[in-house]
């Protein structure tokens, strides 16, 4: 672990992912589908269900990142992922209504316990943003939702470009006239902090060992080397203050 | 003046002008050229340095604007106008030190009296952006100086244009995923209300006499149709909460 006394001292903003590092995305997903679909009387294994539709996501996201299609909003790329797994579940009869709603299940997540007021604290010391693939207006749901006190919205849609995608994490520390060494991407997915560190930015890992249910693959350390490894957001919050106190 | 009651049943969203609609910049202006260049010797009618200062603020952006020079956040195009009235103010010897930090002084403007309190109001019913020509990382200084409690910064940087072009206002309507008439643009200017208007959007016009001082141009009314006109963003909330009570 590298000397954690150095990252207080320069990093000025804090950047989040969001699925999965904030909210819980499965369980979230899971209860939408069936609070959607159940009275449609589908009856679906629906964290199966959860796990499917987020199993196409790097799929759905590497037809932008290829510049197979134009950049479109996470939104439009969940709808494909939806359409495409649909077969899979026998609901290629399900009403479009029903579908369309189904499609914003991920406005509707809730955050893991430790995040509304981790954020609050990390708020008084650094400016705080996503720097997420979700749309502007998915992110604004889901703050509003969990109240996240972001003080902007960053991410996949200002870059128009989705992470791992350098410009994902560059165009975040240039909205806010930061070089990249001010800023600690926060995450619990190593790739997405590997990419960071790779454009300069700091790292933080946090462990959400039941992003993907109860032995799934959720990591509960960081795979790679980070600035940090943080239990959850206050944990990051207590970890960042040591980090001020022993500034010189 | 349309019905008003038509507005809130469709109205999803709060769009505002920042500079003179809820912050006042020439009061800031003046407090901020006199504290960082009055101790340097200066002796400078410091409100008519901020008058001259944003007097060339439509010809900076015309340049963005005729293509003339590439879209660059408003804090390179406020650099650019300090530059160009230096001579008129006997300031072409001030150290760049001192300029760098007194272009910054559009992040330390008060906002008028009436309008954190009136924000928290309208958020509870509306979402809520800036939709203005200021860069995301100016907008969120003066947010966190004013306690402003937007849901995203939208605006020029998001669109790459500079107000009144039609692409400002409607990137922030597709920002929320909105139709332009479901968004509401509030400011104290009526070519930045026409040219809302001409997207589609419904307006608000808020009064601001004093936002060029005493006996200065102020809009006290709109000079052009609106929606609404409201006295301060107070009166704003009350405005469409009668809007929303006489729903059918």
């Amino acid at each position: 672990m590298p000397d954690a006394s150095l990252l207080g001292a320069n990093v000025k903003a804090l950047f989040f992912d969001v699925f999965g590092t904030l909210v819980d995305w499965r369980s979230g997903v899971a209860r939408e589908a069936e609070a959607i679909l159940g009275p449609l009387g589908y009856r679906l294994d629906w964290p199966a269900f959860a796990d499917a539709w987020r199993g196409e996501y790097q799929t759905g996201l590497e037809d932008v990142r290829s510049g197979r299609i134009a950049f479109a909003k996470l939104d439009v790329i969940h709808r494909r992922n939806l359409d495409r797994i649909l077969p899979r579940f026998g609901l290629e009869g399900a009403p479009e209504a029903a579908l369309g709603e189904l499609n914003l299940a991920w406005r509707r997540l809730d955050a893991w316990p430790d995040v509304a007021a981790g954020l609050g604290v990390l708020r008084e010391a650094f400016l705080i943003a996503p720097v997420s693939n979700g749309n502007i207006s998915l992110l604004v749901a889901l703050a509003r939702r969990n109240g996240f006190p972001f003080d902007a919205i960053l991410g996949a849609e200002i870059a128009r470009a989705y992470k791992p995608a350098p410009e994902a994490y560059l165009a975040a520390a240039a909205a806010f006239d930061l070089p990249p060494s001010a800023c600690l991407m926060v995450a619990a997915h190593s790739d997405d902090l590997s990419a960071a560190a790779a454009c300069g930015l700091r790292t933080a890992h946090i462990a959400r060992p039941l992003e993907f249910g109860p032995g799934g693959e959720g990591e509960s350390a960081p795979k790679t080397r980070t600035d940090l490894a943080a239990a959850d957001i206050g944990d990051l919050a207590r970890l960042l203050r040591a980090t001020e106190e022993s500034k010189p």
